[in-house]
């Protein structure tokens, strides 16, 4: 067997599963995963991806990844053919100032030259990449460096100036600044014991006394509350969950209310603020943290500030937004005219934004924020943002949303605490919903995933989110293949996210790609409550919190594979720490039973019980370790001492 | 003017020059460039780059690129998610012998656990690359070390071995060996003074008392001769031509002869083998130098030794071809069956194919190859060439065939005394012929690929060849941008190759695109003669060979740029070298007449005279330089001391 025969093993088997246990007998097509951004290496992201290369990069190389105050910091760029550049220079400061500089000549700062490094060849361009490279001096802890990277070409008689990573869409013009924060704080420890829920507000719970709207179309708003989310707190925490991630809380004309129209208040139509004092104090009393989802990249077109610039030229919130031909031409979110781009490079909108952030993690005791499309606003924005949460609540939590690659998530490494891991996402869905991935392949994304990081940062992991198909419709409604990806998910370190619903069993009515961009709403539907649940998968995610909960050693131990095998569909793993209970996965992807021989390898104990404490499978110890009898696309959890 | 801006640069200015200057008032179509291989970053291209990532690649990473006796060398290789390793293993050998080895035990040689060094994240797979390190202690200088790379990865119970490189199509099987050879040779100095003439053979000359014979096909052989090259020596001697490269010599059923039928004749079509002494003796007593072109990768399926494999199964020349299943499916140059490719792993069939190199190389005083498709061939056995050649004749040039980019044309470097310069080829067309290339681009080129490579490494340069459009084609017949290209291509260091027939102004009778592949054969048309041959463009190119030759600056020197206008179409550079004459160039690539002014910079002396040595233009002195008067698509050459 060869590579090339590796590369088209067949996905694992699929056959029909007995009746009344297995997907409906027909489904529905099932279209590809896609996302806003960029989530697989189509044709369309390498002719971006080579575009970019072939004018100046910087993509915040810098080494360290995480500076220090003891050792200089290595910021590098690449320039292409489209930009054939002669020099470049870096410029930057230290005292919190924007960098300002041309041609070598720094009017705010220091610029200090780059040195050709390095001519690499680049298929992708089929051309040369220079890579130019310049250090910046150690600087105290706590400092913030700002810096801005500018190539000079000589096209004609005169010097061109191109700057790093501009974009024609990018805030404050053509001259992006970057920043990194000196010895950088990391995840608070709490997050990596986290169970977290992400409650989509207004598809919720209507609260106490009320009921669904009836709405016309499908994106109304059908009457979800905060008040109903503390209703519902028991329900939630008997899931082991102990972290809530709301959907935005703020006044908007959207039901999805990414578009805020105004980022101090609470919509009237989820309650009040002192709904959310009452959720947030009520969650805490249970041990439960809250996190808020905040669009920093853009506002709502209905908020006053940007209804102001755009009724007159002169008002004090024009540059607050880019504008092409005011008052109708600006800078959006993508082509959204509802949600234009806020101009967070703009001192007095970065202070407003800020002033927001810090209002509910201090006022109303936030536990921290997932940040929407955080591709929008520079890392210049996001470093300032990160010390600011920092200084005022060390133990707050801020989660990145980028559906780009590994590489552009590390870059968030010192502005954030986290990243979703939509990388995670592909893979598992591949594996058991798409049939597109091997276990080898998983297995070796998990552990060179975890080589790519460091482990002071957090990339929480979710099997369907509300901008795709939820994994039960992936998995052509195949409870048993949603239970098989939990129970992986909820046996490996990074926080497991339930995405409301999910735990229930919620069916989507359609594909969402079926009817284009609006169709998403198939992903949202309302919560189902009480007998509308799946009892029995409710009581599997209850089981998956608990054990995962008792076992200290799945996130904070040693991952250890004792079994894989492709052409089965078996695949088995250890979760060990020194001192801790450990933890045996044992799992089945084909849809056939399996009977699954592990030998446990020196340094891997016994199991303490041959009980499968998920779903109660027969498990029988050997000489030198164990069997377990799977169902088809079955899990066992087996605990070691 | 930002990157984006510059990336959208208009295309040189085209307008219609003055009638009788210029090219045809109508010009058919011209497509886009082609080739055989890899010559520009297409979505097929792209596609096979990311097949290729996701498996086990070497592609020659081996650092220092080229080895010494003083130093370990590292040998790196990545692995992909098509091939999940968990382990990798180099097995090498210094003795000559072919290493082996598995699961890591060697059984020939040393067996080297590599180490996993770095994950990285490749956009392109949209997943992780790892990457494996080894190191090979230093080695006597003349070792030549062979060895190969060994993934293992465990899809199943078993460990699953994947080869670095491996392909389906690979010789011998799937475990390809690369060697390197310890401080191997770099090309001989004559090189980098060489005009190198390159003659089709079948279509230069039927010889004294000869005529073209009439043919039915366009691909029937013509009747050129080696005498009928002997008698052209003095036409070819006048172009400043030291060194000829003649196409196949050896019999063949086809009129371009890549197909040997044997590899220690000459084609009786062509002449006698004496015939070829007699070339070579008449070249070299006019102190010239002839280049054989050879073809390693494949045969033709009339050789006997095919036939005989083919005949009988248990022929020993079996296993000198791969076979998928006897007698009818085998391994070929692409798709062409009268080319069966030979196993140069074999040892037998190496040493049958080494003993026809060096047979030429000695007993006919040849001096060097240029190597057809070395891509097909294993870096093993170009090590094996390389080495054989040199011990034999180190003075000899061998210089190799790749259309793939500058990285695997550097791979040769050790194995190869320099590479035809494709990239050098798509640039010069882009600039001058199809207005894709800017003159910033085009420089930036020449500055990155003279530090990509060593100085060592000899990249010659060449407008067209026999597989493509001829430059005048793409040029729509406009004889000025001919003469434009010439002008740069002989001022830059790397020797300049002319195809036949490109100094005469042989022109096209169509796209060679049009009607398939056969139609190659128009940039293979029969050399002009006499009163056919455009006379201007002779003596244009007999004036540039002896402005080449007389200023050594060119070849060895330093290249300085003095002025590039991209709007205006104008770049000038100079190339000085300390105590020779240099030479500055000047030229207009727009078709409107420019004033080209050029300060020269410290270090540049003033011109000697004002005398454009190549189209006598207005060359007028300034305080600090000079302003030579271009006409549309002109140059200028001025001697500076």
């Amino acid at each position: 067997m060869t590579s090339v025969d590796l590369l088209f093993l067949p996905p694992p088997d699929d056959a029909a599963p007995a009746a009344g246990d297995g997907p409906p007998a027909t489904h529905p097509d099932v279209t590809p995963d896609f996302a806003f951004g960029d989530l697989a290496a189509s044709p369309e992201t390498t002719r971006k991806l080579a575009l970019a290369l072939g004018g100046v990069q910087h993509q915040f190389h810098i080494t360290p990844l995480r500076p220090t105050s003891t050792a200089p910091v290595t910021v590098s760029a690449t320039t292409g053919p489209a930009f054939p550049a002669v020099a470049a220079w870096l410029y930057y400061t230290t005292d919190g100032s924007r960098p300002v500089g041309h041609g070598g000549q720094a009017t705010a700062g220091q610029a200090v030259p780059m040195v050709w490094r390095e001519t690499r060849w680049a298929d992708l361009l089929w051309d040369y990449l220079s890579v130019w490279e310049a250090a910046i001096p150690p600087q105290p802890a706590g400092t913030v460096v700002r810096y801005a990277i500018e190539a000079l070409a000589q096209p004609g008689s005169g010097l061109v100036a191109g700057w790093a990573d501009a974009s024609v869409e990018g805030p404050g013009g053509g001259e992006p600044v970057f920043a990194y924060l000196v010895d950088a704080p990391v995840a608070p420890d709490w997050v990596r014991d986290a169970i977290i829920y992400h409650i989509y507000l207004d598809r919720f719970d209507p609260g106490p006394g009320n009921t669904w709207r009836s709405v016309e179309r499908d994106w109304d708003v059908m009457g979800g509350t905060l008040a109903g989310v503390t209703a519902r707190l028991d329900y939630i925490a008997a899931l082991g969950v102990d972290t809530l991630w709301l959907s935005p809380i703020f006044p908007s004309p959207t039901y999805h209310r990414y578009d805020a129209g105004d980022l101090f208040q609470v919509d009237p139509a989820l309650g009040t603020n002192a709904d959310l004092r009452t959720l947030v104090q009520a969650a805490h009393a249970r041990g439960m943290r809250v996190l808020l989802d905040l669009a920093a990249n853009h506002i709502s077109s209905e908020h006053p500030f940007f209804q102001a610039a755009q009724a007159d030229q002169a008002s004090p919130y024009h540059d607050w937004f880019t504008w092409q031909q005011w008052p109708d031409k600006y800078t959006m979110f993508f082509t959204a005219l509802g949600l234009p781009r806020l101009n967070n490079e703009h001192p007095a909108a970065r202070a407003h934004m800020l002033a927001a952030v810090l209002f509910w993690l201090n006022e109303y005791d936030v536990d921290g924020y997932r940040l929407d499309y955080v591709l929008g606003p520079s890392h210049d924005f996001w470093t300032a943002y990160y010390r600011a949460v920092k200084r005022s609540k060390p133990d707050s939590f801020s989660v990145a949303e980028a559906t780009h690659g590994a590489a552009v998530l590390r870059s968030y490494e010192g502005r954030m605490d986290g990243a979703l891991d939509f990388t995670f996402l592909t893979m598992i869905r591949g594996l058991i919903a798409f049939g597109t991935t091997t276990l080898s392949a998983f297995d070796r994304y998990l552990e060179q995933s975890a080589r790519f990081f460091t482990p002071g940062f957090v990339l929480p992991t979710f099997l369907d989110n509300h901008d795709m198909n939820r994994f039960l419709w992936v998995a052509k409604g195949d409870t048993r293949k949603l239970k098989l990806a939990a129970a992986i998910q909820f046996t490996l370190a990074a926080p497991p996210i339930i995405y409301y619903g999910t735990e229930v069993g919620i069916r989507q009515g359609g594909d969402v790609r079926e009817n284009g961009w609006g169709r998403d709403v198939e992903a949202r539907g309302p919560m189902l409550w009480g007998a509308d649940q799946d009892a029995d998968l409710v009581a599997y995610y209850q089981r998956l919190g608990a054990i995962r909960h008792a076992h200290p050693a799945i996130r904070h131990g040693h991952r250890r594979l004792l079994h894989l095998d492709n052409a089965a569909g078996t695949y088995a793993y250890a979760q060990t720490a020194p001192g801790a209970l450990g933890l045996i996965g044992l799992f089945n992807l084909s849809a056939e039973p399996r009977a699954l021989t592990v030998t446990l390898p020196v340094g891997i104990n016994a199991p303490m019980t041959s009980t499968d404490l998920l779903n109660g499978c027969v498990v029988t110890p050997t000489d030198d370790g164990l069997t377990a009898a799977l169902p088809p696309f079955g899990a066992a959890l087996v605990e070691i001492g």
